[in-house]
């Protein structure tokens, strides 16, 4: 079941004007980038009341403080009030980012997203999380806060280039991995171009929204939606660092998600024979990121920063078998280097 | 009643200690400006477990991006993690703000508040409003979050300037303008030295817990805490701006409830006879703000940005009569230039 707040169509137009007609706001604001301001602010402007446009630059990298200062100097240049709306048109970035603002500005007015990239569509529309990036580690500042509405259209994944579907298509397998067998067994026979992109979003979107309905505020369960997450951050961090904004989120993770399967394997059981399917189609689907030993002592490093770690711990979330997660599963450093250099060395 | 997170003694070291022994937190930072690190610091470090200092400057001018920037530098330099918390130790500048950076590093962290100032006591501990000033504007950038716990000493007011504790009797006067003649009678028969302050404090603390426990978001009812605050905010806004950081917020405050005891003869029937009263009594313990007439067109500039205000109108908290509220009735421009001009003529 998809959340209230989430519609799923894949001629979104129609609910978007129904949502305006049924508020009443005074002012509206659109954050674009400079894709979403060109392919496709262009789908939806006709159905959106006279907005103004704030536009930032694409790219986690400017997903930070700098970038929020000039958010909130527009909505307070236009006058905004507390009954004023900011419309995220975008990926994960202006989704997050914009979020934040939002929820921040005035101590918080409404938004709505409409997620762009498959990546927002599948992950970042569900569950409140808001946040930028600070001083190299990923949504440090951040807060909880449901947007009003998110209304997703599989057709925007059309404007995507092929890294960027690929990065959202982590998070699709990562949903499968931890919570549904039968349907990793599905995607996993096809290549990324052979998915059913309304089909794999809905999938994804149940998968996700039932983890988080049972647990808003990852006190304990909902820490299983990090499973790749840990390790997949820490390199995303560490490459964010080197200036290096080709690798995306998902690229990060679908590393991570062969790194801690193999740690599965190690701490909880997980079967030897599943590890190689698991990494035989990540790696067809995303090839390897080559990492040097100086690498891995960093990427080790950012892991010890993670948000998920407690008193010293670093605490990852695991599977036992396909479908079958576990969370609070303490690391030493030591294995989790090993297993970033088995993935190194492969 | 007091809502349960507050704790009110005139020694409270014991229920500081006894709040550190029935929790578990791995690592602990005080906020602390040079005032309270030389003057409160010394009088509650025995019962703080071993903590991290984190020292800002005072003053209402450094409740900005910046600072907070400093903070959560702080804090991820300290590696500090979710069972981590923040100990607020100072007037409101460092509660609003403290709580603003805890409520968003790493998505929210715990903190609690020991406020230091009559202020901060009577008004900013209890709400969870939290926040920093932006553009000039008050409070622009923040959130919600409740401290986990408050512990207020009113031994600590010893510590202030007379200014800094006229400031906070601002707010005691508003409490007993919005809620209670009876109080109102009983304070105003005293100078600001002859008041009882663990009273004074107990039934401030009173009148606005019950108010914001009936409407904690602010959707309504909260709205009457605003009484003063629309053209005072305005005021001090100003000030702030022109870098003049002499004029405390219950001064502006105070300036503020003559302006809107005004407004409220003009729209709510408010009995001439009590503004008379009131005024005096303010004028009396505050003195006047001279005000030039380019000041007061810049001040009602100043209320059209007023975070209470939506779709153009400026709304207000009135007073019908001492102690039977109004909110949300809607001011001219013109209306508030007069008042304005009432009170600096006066």
């Amino acid at each position: 079941m998809l959340p209230e707040d989430i519609e799923l169509s894949q001629n979104i137009s129609t609910n978007i004007q129904a949502f305006f007609d049924a508020t009443d706001y005074e002012k509206v604001a659109v954050i674009v980038d400079e894709n979403t301001k060109s392919l496709c602010l262009p789908l939806v402007k006709n159905v959106l009341p006279p907005s103004s446009i704030i536009e930032i630059k694409s790219g986690e990298e400017h997903k930070n403080l700098d970038t929020c200062k000039t958010i909130w100097e527009r909505l307070t240049k236009f006058q905004f009030d507390r009954k004023s709306l900011v419309v995220n048109l975008g990926g994960g970035v202006i989704g997050d980012m914009g979020g934040f603002c939002a929820a921040t500005y005035k101590r918080g007015i409404d938004f709505i997203n409409i997620p762009t990239t498959l990546l927002a569509q599948v992950d970042a529309s569900v569950g409140g999380k808001l946040g930028i990036d600070f001083m190299g580690f990923k949504n440090h500042i951040g807060a909880f806060m449901k947007p009003r509405k998110v209304f997703i259209d599989t057709s925007f994944l059309k404007t995507l280039p092929e890294n960027e579907l690929r990065s959202g298509f982590a998070e699709v397998i990562k949903h499968c991995l931890i919570a549904d067998a039968g349907y990793w067994q599905t995607i996993s026979l096809k290549d990324i171009h052979g998915q059913i992109w309304p089909d794999i979003v809905l999938h994804s979107l149940e998968v996700k929204n039932k983890i988080v309905s049972d647990d808003p505020f990852e006190k304990g369960l909902r820490k299983i939606l990090n499973f790749g997450h840990t390790i997949g951050h820490a390199i995303e961090s560490y490459f964010l660092e080197q200036n290096d904004g080709r690798l995306l989120h998902g690229e990060a993770v679908a590393a991570g998600m062969i790194c801690e399967t193999y740690l599965s394997e190690a701490k909880c059981n997980f079967p030897i024979c599943t590890t190689k399917k698991v990494e035989s189609y990540i790696f067809q689907t995303f090839g390897k990121i080559s990492l040097s030993s100086n690498d891995i002592d960093q990427i080790v490093r950012y892991c010890e920063q993670d948000k998920k770690n407690e008193k010293g711990t670093i605490n990852f979330s695991l599977l036992k078998e396909i479908g079958n997660p576990v969370f609070n599963i303490a690391v030493e450093q030591e294995e989790i280097r090993k297993v970033i250099q088995r993935y190194s060395h492969l």
